[in-house]
């Protein structure tokens, strides 16, 4: 017998979640497009072209033989790739199979009525009118946590961190972010206190052309390649497409262009990671990201450990010089890049305080999926909490309290938490670095920046899902997550 | 019984086509995106997942059921809009369904590297490399309009003749054409004669950016709608999207922004019909544009009938000033646009030596196709024909020759003929309004190019595919296709 009649079941599947990856090539495509180029006149038909496309995308995902066959394939003799392969196809036939369609179809448009409504209520600070969409919302939620939870054996809200970080728990973030809550708010007084006697600067403005060109050539200097990929604007910035075609996008803002560029290099991180993922598993479920939290990880490497560091602002000082004229040293960059200050938006948030904004929403979720936190109740506990993590008052601020972000407008609960993993892999990912190389931000003031994205994409990248997050991590550093190491950055960079 | 179950066949059906036409955005999307957005590094990808849509769509359009049931949906009771909405789903239906799936495949696979290679072998003038290709492809070509024919009982020119305009036959375009022969290459001596005391124009150098502002206020002067639809650049010149969100194209050349400038002009035409098709039929078959000689009458219509007009130049004047300076008054714009010049190249041709390129196709094809020319004898045929209907010389220019098209490259034959029959269709068009509405020129030198296009929306774009060709043109101008509209707006405005 021949290896290919051998693996012939395994051989099927791979041609069948090849198919559905070149519906998703489409799906990414009509996301992005809508997002930068559509014009509003095109959204309804685009609307029901895009809900045709992922009604067929969910029916191939659930198609009847697959349970049977993915069943024969475990049985065939497959090599360790093709079995991660197997293991993923499991998990997003799973995934997909494991709620009723009734339940998702409600959800979904649940959850468009909610959102929509959502961005005038927000603008409006109405909580009144918000609260119930949101009790109709986190019902369903808490149902298809329930579906999840039965159908895994884990707790209702495991299942929905699962949804985002496969194998993450409960039980591990509250040690996780335990220990964070306990030295955190201690270091942002401590940071603040001695950042007090900065002087602030004063941005000047500069043109969206200027800032964009910019924008591109600090992308070239983070290795983005323009013939995989593009730089467009969108009201919120994404990085999208596939890999080979990564689409990504930022926002300018010509009173400020610091937000703007520090965005781009955010999401030059996600586009890297895309671009070099297994190339010779493309369309297969194991060429994919491994987790959100790995996903922000690359991100937050780009943004928080280079892009802060003094090392890279004094690279990228001539480039800004260039388009924008020397108006700010190296020295200057690196204060606007570290300043620490305690604010109501967990998007404008400085590295240190944007895990307390983490802090907080996942308490809230556990609470109101266990029950033990109404939705009435969550303006009285984003106030208490936000006071006592940050120091700020939010009281009857709704817009700028539990009302800002879109995640719970849409009913997706459970994927916070990855922002700030995503952190602190990402400072475990740079001590790894260190350990091997040296000094990240020496290697990049000598021009060696390459090095570092050659390690993630040996370690990272390239590795796709054959391992399960803790196995890459270990593999990558030597030990699955160990947050010291983001704690040891933030003092090394903040406390003098 | 209510209206509804007795119409439930055909109920059927509109969802089906429905569905077709989500799936047909998002195929135009991404031809719109290839063309003008998508990094080289995306082509693998998106050919794979384009290549599968297609492949979806085909079997949305051969489904195993619609035979059955497009025959009980013609014993419902249905109105007359829903009648033609049922022969367009025929049309479809068959069109899909004439020609065997492999050899569909073995066409498409075969065009694919015949228009590969000949993008080398043109640049090349390669007709040796290119002969032994374009045989190949003719030969398939041969068997599927065999294949047609006998299915449609007709000629088997006819029945390519009938993928792009249904009811359209050989013996009627050589009527027509016959005719065209007979005045035209006339014409063309005699307003050279006159036209050759003119002095030449030198134009001046403009920005791509300055072009492109010029050419959106000119889109808007035509009544396009931006929150409808877009303009970008692509190599070649299109309109593509869908109806609410059309997308439109062109190249510029900063030493003459005046072929830009009419390709926008133009592509604005083919732009105002797919707007302006019946909203309450969108993603039916009978929402669909009628033929591809009635789309580009409308482009036409634009290009030729109004923007080579006095009037409409004597417009647009202080729009070119705005954008480029004063450096052109109407005079000099109209006597650019109505400059003849007999020419190898059919894209660059003006509007008088244009059908003359048409003619010669069509000669061409017929004999391709009934065996009486052998794709060896091309060239002579076509230097011959150069001779004596244009008289330039083209012997030994193959790529100024018979490989300057990409259609005989890609294996479609039959399209030609279009181009001509819609610059007959907008001069006939143009008759008719001027009968009810009096002269064209002078209402839009009046600022009521409004009426225009309110005729031409009442009685084209609002009718879809509701009415055959003929009737459409009938009930729009009292006659069906009568060439000697054309032939009067030649000798009108070139004829002094």
């Amino acid at each position: 017998m021949t290896q290919s009649s051998t693996t012939h079941h395994y051989q099927k599947l791979t041609q069948h979640f090849q198919k559905i990856s070149h519906f998703e090539h489409l799906s990414a495509l009509g996301d992005w497009d809508q997002a930068t180029m559509m014009p509003s006149g095109g959204s309804e038909a685009r609307g029901a072209a895009m809900a045709e496309l992922a009604g067929h995308i969910h029916e191939l995902k659930t198609a009847d033989f697959l349970e049977e066959i993915l069943g024969l394939a475990a049985d065939e003799q497959l090599n360790t790739e093709q079995v991660a392969n197997l293991r993923e196809m499991q998990y997003q036939y799973f995934q997909a199979n494991i709620v009723p369609v009734s339940l998702v179809q409600s959800k979904t448009q649940l959850a468009y009525q909610c959102e929509h409504a959502w961005r005038v209520q927000r603008k409006n600070n109405d909580w009144q009118g918000f609260k119930p969409n949101l009790e109709a919302l986190i019902t369903l939620v808490k149902e298809e946590a329930q579906i999840r939870a039965q159908a895994q054996g884990l707790s209702p809200y495991d299942a929905l961190l699962n949804k985002f970080e496969p194998g993450m728990t409960t039980a591990r973030l509250e040690t996780v972010f335990g220990s964070l809550k306990s030295w955190l708010p201690g270091l942002i007084t401590q940071v603040q206190a001695e950042q007090s006697s900065e002087k602030p600067f004063s941005i000047p403005s500069f043109s969206t052309a200027n800032q964009e060109a910019l924008g591109r050539d600090v992308m070239g200097f983070l290795g983005f390649d323009f013939n995989q990929g593009r730089l467009d604007i969108s009201s919120h910035p994404f990085c999208g497409g596939v890999p080979g075609d990564i689409r990504l996008t930022t926002r300018y803002d010509e009173a400020d262009f610091t937000q703007g560029l520090m965005g781009i290099v955010h999401e030059t991180g996600h586009a890297r990671y895309e671009q070099g993922l297994p190339k010779q598993w493309r369309g297969q479920p194991v060429g994919g990201h491994r987790s959100m939290a790995i996903h922000e990880s690359q991100s937050l490497f780009c943004e928080m450990q280079l892009g802060r560091g003094n090392g890279f602002l004094t690279q990228i000082q001539p480039l800004i010089a260039e388009h924008l004229g020397s108006v700010l040293n190296a020295d200057a960059l690196t204060n606007i890049y570290t300043r620490v200050k305690p604010g109501l938006i967990r998007v404008d948030a400085d590295e240190v305080t944007y895990p307390c904004h983490v802090l907080l929403r996942f308490e809230a979720e556990k609470g109101l999926i266990d029950g033990s936190l109404q939705v009435a109740n969550l303006p009285e506990f984003w106030a208490e909490n936000m006071k006592s993590l940050l120091g700020v008052d939010t009281t009857g601020d709704y817009q700028n309290g539990c009302m800002q972000d879109i995640h719970w407008a849409v009913g997706e609960l459970g994927y916070f938490p990855s922002y700030t993993l995503g952190a602190m892999y990402a400072a475990q990912f740079r001590y790894a670095i260190e350990k091997s190389l040296g000094s990240v931000d020496t290697l990049v003031a000598q021009g060696k920046i390459h090095a570092v994205f050659d390690w993630l994409e040996h370690n990272i990248w390239s590795k796709g899902c054959l391992l399960s997050t803790d196995d890459l991590v270990k593999q990558a550093t030597g030990e699955t997550l160990n947050p010291e190491y983001f704690k040891r950055h933030l003092e090394q960079r903040y406390l003098k």
